[in-house]
This record gives C-alpha cells, structure tokens and sequence, in this order.
C-alpha cells in the first residue's frame, strides 16, 4: 500500500519541480528569519533569489555539525520559542549535544515521513507495532511512535530492554510488527530459542530495521529467525528524526522522502557532488520544516543514489545502504559515540591519563565497546578493590556522558600508543561492510 | 489559569448532571459491547437501566486488578483492534501485566486531563518542559508528553537518567517546569549543589512530582532546592495514566477531573461508601473512555476527598495526598511492585528457595531495594565468585520481572521468617507516612 499515493508516484519532473518551489522557499526564510544563515549566506555571497534551479543548490555553504554546535542551543531555530512543540538532542563532537527543535506541523511531517515507511512495510491500522527503539531525547523511538499513530497501527512504546517481557507481549498482544537495532532483534531471536519459542511461530509480519550499521548476512539471519521481511529506515536528528528514507517491499534500496528531504552526494574530500550511482557522502535539505530548516547538512554517511523508478510504483531516488562514515563516530546499540566524548569523560577522572582506545566488537550478537585506559603514573593501587573502584569511576563517567555502559581496562602508563597527527583511537572489530 | 473554564468551574449541579449522563453511556456501553462485563453484572443482576442517579452506581460490582487479569489482555476492550491506536500496561500481581488501551479520543481525553494539570501548575506555551519520568510501557512518561503538547510547552523528553546531562540541559535549553518523582528531584538537586550550581538560579517557575508517596516535608525540601512550588500529579495505568488528579496552586489537594473520572471512597474492609472527608480506598470510574471503559476500579490507593469549592475558583473535587495502600504493593523509582514478582523472578532460579524478604529504604534521596533470599541447602559455594555469581543471576532475573535493580543478599538456610496465613514479605523503612 503507498500511503500518500500522489506524492510517493509522482512524475520526476513534477517532483523536481515542488522540490524547487520549497527549496527556494526555504533558503529565503532561512535567509530572512535566522541570523546564523543570513550572515552564513551573505559572508558566501550567495542569496536566496540566486537559487533557480535545483542544481543551484550547490552554490550554498554545506551545514556541519561545527554550524550545529556553534548556533547550539537554539540559533537554527526559524520560529519563536513558544512555536516549537518537542525539543530533542544527539550527542555532538564536543559534549555539546546537538538540538533538533519542532513545531507541531513539523511534528506532522515526521509523522508523515515514518508512515509512508511503515506503509512499504504493510504496516497499518491492523496491525499491532512493537516498538523497541528508545524514547528519550533520542529520535528512534519518537518518531516511530508519532508515524504508527499516523496509519493507525496499535503501538507498543515497550522502548529497549526486559526482554522475555517483550517475548511475552509478543505473544500475548499478537504483535505483527518490530521494530529494532538488528543486534537487538537478533538477541530478542536468540533469547526466545532459548525458552523454546520458535519466533517463527509468533506471527510477525514486518520488521523495521534502524539506528545500527548492517549487512545483508545480517538481514538474512533476522529475516530467518523470524519469519518475515526486514526493512532498513534512515533518518538522523538533525533533520528531524528516522524516515529520511526507508526500504519498500523490493528490499532495493531506501526511498528518500524526496518531497521532505532534497537529497545530493559528494566527494567528502573535493566537496563536489557526484552523480548517480555514485558512492559518497550524503547531505541532506529540509525542504518543509518550520521550526529549524537545515540545508545542506553533511551527514558524513557514505552511500549513493538511484533515480531508477522501482518496481513498487514509487518515483523517489533510493538511497542505498549505509556502508561507512567519513569520521570517527561510532554507533552502538543505536546510540552515536565520538572518542571525544570518551575523552571528556577522562578528563573528569583526576587519576588516569586521557590516552585511550576505543575497541568495538561483536562477540555475539550484541556490540560491546572496552575502552582502555591508560592508569596515571602516580596512581598506586592497593589492590584489586582500588583497581576495581577507579575502573567503575571511568566507567560511570564515560556512561553519564554517553548513555552507554561499556567495559573499563585499565593498562600500564605509557602502554598505549601514541600518534603524529589525527589519532587513531577507534578499533571497530565488527565486519560491517 | 484554568484549561477548560466550562469545564473546570462547573457549578456542582450541573457537573453532577454531566456525570450522570456520561455514566449511564459508560455502563451501557460496556454492559452492550464487553461480555466480560455483561456477564458479571448479569451475574449481579444490575442492569444499565438500573443507574437513575450517581449513587445507584453503587449497585455495580467493583473491578480489581483480578478482573483486569482475568481479561487479560483485550477483554475489557470496547472498540476493534482496528481502532486501538496505542497500548500501555503496568506491572500485575502474578507476572501478567495489566494492559491499558487507548483510541485516538482517549489520547486525546489523556492529553486533556495532564493540560488542566500543567495549566494549574501555571505551564503553558511559553514554558519549556522538561519530563525526567521514564516513556515505554509505563504511562507516566506518554501523558505529560500528550499534555504538553496540548498546552504547547516545548516538551524536553528526557526520561530518567544521565543526571548531569539532565542538569546541562536545563541550563542550556532554559527549563522552566520540570516532572520528577521526589527522590530523583532530590537527587537532581544534589548533583547540580555538587557541581556548584544552585538549582534556585536555574529558572525554574513549576515542579510535577508523580508516581511516587511523599511527605509535606518531601514537598518542603524540593521546593526549597529548587525555588519552585512542587506539584502533585496522580494517576494510575489501568484507568488511563497521570491526570486524574493535579493540584491547583493552592496545594491542598488534587482536582481529579471529575467529567472524566467519577471518584468514590470506600471502606476496604467493609466496601461500603464512605462521606466526604472520611479516609478510606479511592474507586475510580472512567466517564468517556472509549477503548477501555473501566468502571469501579478499586485503586488500593488510601485517601479522602472534598467537595468544597478550592481558592482558584474550581468547582471539581479534591483528593489529599496518598498516604497509603490497603494491600501489599510496593512503589520504587516510580514502578509498582508487588512481592509477587519477586517470587516469580526467585522460582526461574535453580538454586534458591522461595523464601524472601524485601526491604526498601531512603538511605539518601533516592530508594533502594534490598531482597534477602535463601540459598537452597543443596547449594554449596566454591568461594565468593559463585556466591557472586548467584546473586547477579537472582538480581537479573529480578530486573527482568520488574525493571528495577534490587540488591541481593543470599542468606542461610531457613534463617527468614516463617509466616502463618498471609506473609510479611516487605518491610517499607521508608517514612511516608
């Protein structure tokens, strides 16, 4: 089922078209309501009427994180205070989160975005949504919830964790659809086994796949363990949420909500954008927000894109799947992570020194970080329950500053190596690509 | 300001006249489209004709946390699936949750409800919110969210957590109201005063305080921490979630939303109504809930009501504070749990007896659980990483049944109490009273 079937089919030239209308609408509010754009603008000479064409858009300054975090908390914002309905945040290069501000019409619109997603899926007022994603100031779980009460779907806020509870809610409430990180999905598989439910046999019809970096072996082994389709959803907080683009039922590809978000591609070193099927770093244009309209996000996501009409009718450019970052970040059980971050949280620590290593793996199922520390020169121990205190310190420090529980070893001073140049303080073990 | 001044100011008369008619809907249509109830009041021999006046409510049976398990999980349900547009529960007395529905118009009535609250704590669209209570299955999260919403303060949903976060937040984004329960208020307080930032110089105009039993000089202490009059805010899942009662500025007392909920106080020995002013067991009756019509729900919860007009013009009854319950359970962190749990989480184990003890204290601000468990006498330990071993399995099968963190302490054989008839299994040190 296409949920808005006039938009989602619509000819590509008159797509490009409303996307020209709202693009040009949006560079002259931005222009005329936020300071941080009209100065931005103005310093590159470029201004609202020079954008004629959709090409035109190259001529603007891309948006960085950097631009996020300078203008932090509220500088993007194009509406007053009293306008905006939901405040949300991602964690941001420097402990300064990143702010995502909506009205309720923007609230609406993201609502839209995730029920077109959920519609690909064959998700609707039928059905029974079990929603694993977190809540919070994280944007997963929000954004499903508002797009499932969009089609109508019956939604299960259960957000991660108690898992035989959500087994047992399976079972009980008849829930036909999932959604998860692919780590959790698979460790919700195996725990079920291990209770002797076959996932199989609990009807599930469609599975929503976000947050996490993936593989197709991946993917086979969810779609095995429980019987039904997974489909990967898209999205980041800066420009609203999940739902940028989600995968239909041919599994080739996410549809960019095209006439939401202006999608380009570029070589993350030259900054020149490449064509389709080109693989590069993805920026992205809000082309209908009212509270905090980002243009030309850079989301250091390397993909590429199709223009291609798909087999399920949709005219929206696909975007494929995700298969790398061009930085340092890393995501964990859903949650972003820079090192600078893990930094931060060192620093606050007096007895340890800030070298460190970051080293993400995938024993089973689940990700797991250890971070090494390295202990500091005139820290003496008197034991293992000193060891053990100072390593539970780090650890509930690096916690509170990233919302993410990860394992501490503490390693000799000067054990660690050193760098010339940009560090190199991630190892990410899991095969993702 | 009053929300819905009509509404909110009624005089008595006519209130009571709304009641009646929205009463008389209320068990029609149960009584019409829910067997479970039809064959119960058939049982009892009340009909819907028998309700003439808002006292013949009295003839109807009650409803008890037993027949929300007994029609778990749908049987109190009064519209399709199709129409069930989200669905939350709380915790039961035998491990199966108790499930609540929700129509789109009961959302809405939900968000109505939370909007007269905050609009008494004087929130409205020019505040930012910002909401410590947990989202997910528990509804204390979702119904400040709707109410927000509906008021059109900008909701931060953090949830629980990530204290210093939390106290950034309300720094950077200029937090005016914030939703705690009392002992994450106190601990919020504390972190900020150790940080050196005083909570009084942060801004904030209102405090919601819920899901938890406090003391005036719980209410006295935020208050003085923060600089700001603290709010009670009371509800429960089964009938809906928050809202069913808020405190206007006068703080004496709540205003349950008497169009919406029809109270009663019993007594819970004999079950016969009590007067105005008498302590007894709140019952509480949905007026116009359209998923899940609940009708003479025993609460458990003890407390008196007043009909007397309030200072801030309100005509809508008032509740006092909850200073007790007339069963067993037990309310940490903002959860119920009831001993049963417990078991339940002790018997998945292999090694230990059904023999326990919990003990809840407030050694700080915030609660603890410790549970006391029997070792089985067959269980020999190899040293204390067995014995650590055993009690991390007991503590996460006990988080597992409940979603709280307890302390477990393994002790000898046959060394807890032995009851005779009904067991004392928790023993509250908490002063609530």
């Amino acid at each position: 089922m296409i949920w808005n079937e006039e938009i989602e089919t619509m000819p590509r030239q008159d797509l490009e078209e409303l996307q020209l209308k709202k693009l040009q609408a949006t560079v002259k509010r931005a222009f005329n309501e936020i300071p941080y754009y009209n100065k931005k603008y103005s310093e590159a000479e470029v201004y609202p009427e020079d954008i004629e064409c959709l090409n035109d858009i190259q001529k603007l300054p891309f948006i960085t994180k950097d631009d996020l975090r300078e203008s932090y908390p509220f500088g993007l914002f194009a509406v007053d205070m009293s306008k905006i309905k939901e405040l949300h945040s991602s964690s941001g290069t420097t402990g300064k989160p990143v702010v995502s501000g909506y009205t309720e019409k923007d609230l609406d619109t993201w609502a839209e975005t995730i029920a077109r997603g959920l519609s690909m899926m064959g998700i609707g007022e039928n059905d029974i949504l079990q929603n694993t994603h977190g809540y919070g100031m994280f944007t997963g779980g929000f954004g499903v919830h508002y797009g499932s009460h969009k089609v109508g779907a019956a939604i299960i806020p259960i957000s991660t964790g108690q898992t035989r509870r959500q087994i047992e809610i399976m079972q009980d409430f008849g829930t036909t659809g999932l959604i998860f990180t692919p780590s959790y999905g698979i460790h919700l598989g195996e725990i079920a086994l291990e209770d002797g439910i076959d996932p199989k046999t609990l009807g599930i019809k469609a599975i929503g796949f976000g947050a996490e970096m993936w593989t197709e072996e991946i993917r086979q082994r969810v779609e095995e363990i429980f019987g039904a389709k997974a489909y990967n959803i898209y999205g980041l907080t800066e420009l609203m949420g999940p739902g940028v683009g989600v995968e239909c039922i041919e599994q080739k590809g996410l549809h960019i909500a095209e006439d939401i978000y202006y999608p380009e591609i570029i070589d993350p070193n030259t900054l020149e954008n490449l064509g389709p099927n080109q693989k590069g770093e993805l920026v992205l244009t809000n082309l209908q927000r009212e509270g905090m309209p980002v243009i030309r996000f850079r989301t250091k996501d390397l993909t590429k894109l199709t223009y291609e009409k798909c087999g399920c009718g949709r005219t929206h450019a696909r975007m494929s799947r995700i298969t790398g970052r061009s930085d340092d970040m890393i995501k964990v059980k859903g949650v972003a992570i820079f090192p600078s971050q893990i930094e931060k949280a060192l620093l606050r620590i007096g007895d340890v020194e800030p070298h460190y290593l970051i080293i993400v793996t995938r024993p089973g199922t689940l990700d797991e970080i250890e971070v090494k520390v390295e202990a500091s020169q005139n820290l003496f121990f008197d034991g293992v329950k000193d060891m053990m205190a100072i390593t539970d310190k780090i650890g509930k420090s690096i916690e509170n500053e990233t919302g993410i529980r990860v394992k501490v070893t503490l390693v000799e001073p000067k054990s660690l190596p050193r760098f010339e140049g940009k560090a190199k303080r991630v190892i990410d073990e899991r095969d993702l690509h």
